[in-house]
């Protein structure tokens, strides 16, 4: 790189590539370690598609593999997405020619991470990727820089705005998982293709790259324990409103004897618990360190503005001349962390049965729990609604997963039983 | 500095400066960028002082002076402490001799931080004061270094814990001031001499730091406006509360067509937002940018892990090599702001008048504001008390601080009213 003068190769032109155009057209000095930063090429998948940003005086490359290599590229920036294909090939091309990059790309991280740190250490450049989490909420930066004078030993938060959106709808508007997702999709707060995010996959992206990043290990996506919000029942999020909660889709990372265990599930937050109060698109981190204790971070998940500025202030961050590992470690050293068996996870559960009005079944249902070792915390009946049998609610005692899955099964095969039993997690922050 | 050993001499071994060479000796490899940071001398008041750590293998420097320019020093780690002094003078002298400093000391950067950042660039090294602020939430690392793709436009928050614990302290359990501020002192929440705290001077040093990050000025103390918590009664915090509000010490800073506005203030934030939940001893920020929009960050803001956990991510940071300004722009092009005439500000405000239980009263005080211009937005009068006199409550529509100030003046003329005014203002947050 030039001192002066930092030439950006842009590949992929969406809401966030289009962003970052407009912010460094405004705004070329804004590194402040000095020099001024340009676009220079760009690329994207169709090159006369209308955008709100004028690129007839960028070089354009139909290769982001070429512009990643270009001698007129200083960084390459890839806003492509995806974990594999030109995405991939490309920052690895950058990375092999010495270019420092910087991505907005979670499935790469979260997919390839160790490998991608390994090639950018080799080749002395800089990794960045801001953006790929929490969206303008510099979550990353917190995670490898702030905190290596400290132990993360678990974090847990909403990573993802789109459903904690379709979730804030559901229980304001009472209307279904189906009904509230069409509406995000007209209004364009999700996707066409909505698994990513209402699968949980985005959430487990975005907490796999922090776990790897707070425990100081290569992320494995692999290993992450994925549930989404896509079987949600809108009856569950009422009745754990009525028992003091409201349903959030909780990503979480936790160091134990036994490794990193990484989970995205639907769970059950105390009305009163500042991650129950994030509504919204909001995302919201909680980290709980040894020396610290607990850090809060909230704000915009997504959007062209705040992940457009995530994205400079890495490209700044580069400006500086910065050495240091991509993950917590050199990444020669870098360790995957393996899965941990969930079986013995303990859990304080939300069941909901749906049963027979009639009478001795709460106590077949009670003791299949107390037989199984399942304590009861809380229960609650609701009279029959519309629906056939009645509903019958009640949280737990802490208790290991393959304890509660046992009773479950139990439980789901009693003649009284008419519906598959429903399970959520208590989020234990 | 070496590239595989990093030498530090600390100066101050209060209980920041004992938790740092603690971190040290645990963790000598903190450092992801790679190399052993040592601590090779030392420095306090006291050699001989009985301290949780054990310094009889380390170098001792009566003169703080000394060690700062020591060739066995890489790396000046001021915690002593003071604007002035030896604090500064041993800063300046190793941003002399070349050597990075870091320091937690808020009050020497508030006051001093622009010419300081013109002798570090001047001699090309890195002036860090991360634990100034927040302590173990990297808000100067935010301010610095995330937001630097954007604009910042105002920032307010909670930045002394020991306030924002008497505070809390008042509010639970009923008791007064003076009551709560002993009883602190007592459990070594809060300084023999606690003018710095309870007069809302720490804070102000923080938040004028983190407005001239935020807004890329050289920090002005002087212009700070600064109201602190020592003249509060018990009875505005439940008035307060009765209409809806927590009492919190709001240090603010904002950007306008005038110029930069730094104030400290106790006021009233409603019972639901997220700094009137944030309770004890925690800090808490909001932070209000043109792209990214709002970001909260909470966490501990004082204590020995939380500080010398954020001296130690500084000191990771110096070992990196990056070169960034201290401020947001090159320090030899920083202005000072100037300061705001708060007689425009706009406010709305709390008011209290202790009157004469008789007729009329109410209509005279309602008149005087009514004719200054002062519109009401909410009222509440209380039944008698066991003091003299029945205090009569309101809250005000948004109105110029002079005007209030000349409706304030009438007022506590009339005949009627029995004590001087109380003026509380409301967080525009």
């Amino acid at each position: 790189m030039t001192s002066n003068f930092c030439r950006l190769g842009v590949a992929g032109l969406g809401t966030v590539g289009a962003g970052l155009l407009n912010f460094i057209a405004e705004r070329p000095d804004f590194a402040p370690a000095g020099g001024r930063v340009v676009v220079t090429g760009v690329s994207a998948r169709s090159r006369s598609r209308p955008r709100p940003v004028d690129i007839s005086n960028l070089t354009w490359f139909d290769d982001p593999v070429a512009l990643a290599t270009s001698p007129e590229t200083d960084v390459y920036v890839e806003l492509i997405g995806g974990a594999d294909g030109t995405a991939k090939a490309s920052v690895e091309a950058a990375l092999k020619a010495g270019k420092p990059v910087v991505t907005a790309n979670k499935a790469l991280i979260a997919e390839h991470g160790g490998d991608l740190a390994r090639l950018a250490e080799a080749n002395g450049v800089p990794l960045l990727f801001e953006a790929a989490v929490m969206g303008g909420v510099p979550a990353v930066k917190f995670m490898r820089e702030a905190m290596v004078g400290d132990d993360v030993q678990s974090l847990a938060g909403i990573l993802n705005g789109t459903c904690n959106y379709i979730l804030s709808e559901m229980e304001t508007t009472g209307r279904a998982f189906a009904d509230v997702l069409a509406d995000a999709q007209r209004l364009g707060y999700a996707e066409a293709d909505p698994t990513m995010d209402v699968g949980g996959y985005d959430a487990a992206h975005k907490v796999t790259i922090l776990a790897a990043l707070a425990f100081g290990y290569a992320p494995n996506f692999s290993a992450a324990q994925v549930e989404g919000i896509d079987q949600l029942d809108l009856l569950d999020i009422k009745l754990a409103h009525d028992l003091g909660y409201r349903v959030k889709l909780i990503a979480s990372a936790k160091l134990g004897a036994d490794g990193v265990r990484v989970q995205v599930h639907p769970s059950l937050v105390p009305l009163d618990h500042p991650l129950a109060q994030a509504g919204g698109a909001l995302n919201a981190l909680f980290v709980e360190s040894k020396r610290i204790g607990r850090i809060f971070l909230q704000g915009p998940g997504a959007g062209a503005g705040p992940t457009a500025a995530a994205v400079a202030a890495d490209i700044a961050d580069v400006m500086t001349g910065m050495v240091r590992p991509v993950f917590q470690k050199p990444a020669a050293s870098l360790q995957q962390y393996g899965s941990v068996d969930p079986s013995d996870t303990l859990v304080r559960a939300y069941l909901r049965f749906m049963v027979k009005d009639e009478p001795g079944v709460i106590a077949a249902v009670s003791e299949s729990l107390a037989e199984a070792g399942v304590s009861i915390e809380s229960f609650l009946q609701k009279p029959a609604g519309q629906t056939d049998g009645v509903p019958i609610v009640m949280t737990t005692h802490s208790v290991a997963e393959s304890v509660l899955a046992a009773a479950i099964d139990q439980i789901a095969g009693l003649a009284t039983v008419l519906d598959r039993p429903r399970l959520l997690r208590i989020a234990q922050i």
